[in-house]
């Protein structure tokens, strides 16, 4: 673990090189394009989170914590496609992110809890992988405008990771939900290396 | 037309009776919960019509308004479900809208820009009638602190039906775009006023 890493203080298993973000900034528009659509999905994942509280528990907590990613997530994706505008770009139509499908493809779903759980897990593997490689190119970007946005992003990541894990963390008790965790960040340090490389936020090296 | 509907320049053809404020504002709390759940949809309405923008206009001003709308409706959903907290209440899990139902059911599905066309003004027209009715609750309403928020919500509203109304008008030539507005107009009156009664911003009077 580089110094970096261990100042994020991320529990991921694999870590990524600086190598990756000097090749993807060679394309510094379309990796905005995939982070801005990577913005607007995981809004739309904390507004479909939002009413999906585990039962009993009061939601007050549940839904302080979904409308707080959400607004972050919808303020980021603003700033995104503004830097995109002025650079005159076009946002892409459609988007693909084989990376979170993979890891959606982990969820055991219809299990009620163990699904929500798993959903939650994603979340917080997405976000914190996402933190990671914000601060890489937040210290590789050439483009004084794109540092300072990925400098300011890494950290609104790393608090929504800790908000999801912390919500997934009190579905179960502590050893279930232990286990579980280890074989997911397990899961996703295959997945993120085995992905292709390419100018995204969770492609992989060349 | 009522010298307040006057100001708020809508073009709707039902006119909420001061009546169905008093009524639906004797269930504050049902009325929260309600209001949580239409910003929740307004919200993801936007950051679906993100990306669905009509070919082959430039996507610049069309990302930048349902960016706008996005942010302003996770805005809201932070105030109201912050308001049901503070008053010890729940948000609930599950939610229907059977008039923002029925206006979905008018939209021509699969038939390219007219599907779109419909889309954004049954979104227009949500808009306009939230916009009618959050006046008619700031006017009414004898709790200071909700007084206040219905005052904060209806101008945005009112920007967003706009918005929305505006962008439909870009689609098409001019007589097709008023013919459709004129009948969704009129569809829209005839469904608002066959909602049942109760606690919600979209009820009908009892």
């Amino acid at each position: 673990m580089s110094a970096q890493q261990s100042e994020l203080d991320l529990p991921l298993l694999y870590e990524t090189p600086a190598l990756w973000a000097e090749q993807v900034l060679r394309e510094p528009m379309a990796l905005l394009n995939d982070h801005a659509h990577l913005e607007k999905k995981a809004a739309t994942n904390a507004l479909e989170l939002l009413t999906r509280w585990p039962e009993p528990n009061p939601p007050e907590h549940w839904v302080k914590s979904m409308t707080t990613i959400a607004r972050d997530e919808v303020e980021h994706l603003a700033v995104v496609t503004r830097a995109i505008a002025r650079r005159n770009g076009r946002l892409a139509k459609y988007h693909r992110n084989d990376y979170a499908g993979s890891l959606h493809k982990l969820v055991r779903r219809g299990e009620g809890p163990l699904d929500l759980m798993d959903r939650l897990m994603v979340s917080a593997l997405i976000e914190a992988r996402s933190c990671e490689r914000f601060e890489l190119l937040s210290r590789n970007c050439p483009d004084q405008e794109l540092q300072e946005l990925y400098a300011s992003l890494w950290a609104s990541e790393n608090g929504h990771y800790r908000i999801f894990i912390d919500l997934a963390r009190t579905m179960n008790p502590t050893e279930a939900v232990e286990a579980r965790w280890a074989q997911m960040l397990q899961d996703e340090s295959r997945i993120i290396e085995e992905q292709p490389p390419g100018p995204t936020m969770h492609s992989g090296l060349q």
